[in-house]
């Protein structure tokens, strides 16, 4: 690999929720995540990013909300800091995708033991 | 069924996050949820009652937590406004128990479309 881009580490985080041996570590990890998607904008902002064609979408397409492009970075930022989305700029816009194993964490997180 | 206990109702919500078309009130429905497990002690004993043995715990069985036990107390309050868990007085003690189709929902939420 040619540069030494950012890809985010991604913590083999986390035993189910469901498992009797959850860590505080775990727990503190867990509530990290849960407590940024705690917002309905940052569900629906969650949501399309993951749903969007491609993996990735810009911040261009994320206007319709109802919420101000302000509110918008704002929750974006919170949805980043936590490690749910990466984003990249590219000229003018920034584009967003879902962070790897994100998915594929939340999933074992609510899974049944 | 002899008494009309209150069983709490189970909405039918709500789809995949990764769904492109997640209702505004899907998503406040599923902030609320991510909300209430935003928060370290409350995964913990949300953990505690999922992963309880007869998939009941008795309150004086949660007193290890490194808190007092009004903040368990207070905590559990919280997971169970949220529709999370459910409590049932029994005696001296109350006990908890994960809502009915509670994890269901969660699997559904973080599944993929």
């Amino acid at each position: 690999m040619p540069e030494g881009k950012d890809a985010p580490e991604v913590a083999p985080c986390c035993p189910p929720l469901t498992s009797p041996d959850l860590s505080a570590e775990d727990a503190r990890t867990m509530a990290e995540m849960f407590k940024a998607l705690g917002d309905p904008v940052r569900v629906l902002l969650f949501s399309r990013v993951a749903s969007h064609s491609g993996g990735e979408v810009c911040v261009c397409d994320l206007g319709d909300l109802g919420v101000s492009q302000p509110t918008v970075s704002h929750h974006l930022k919170k949805l980043r800091d936590a490690g749910l989305v990466t984003s990249e700029r590219r000229g003018t816009w920034v584009y967003y995708r879902v962070a790897p194993g994100v998915l594929a964490r939340m999933g074992t997180m609510v899974s049944a033991r």
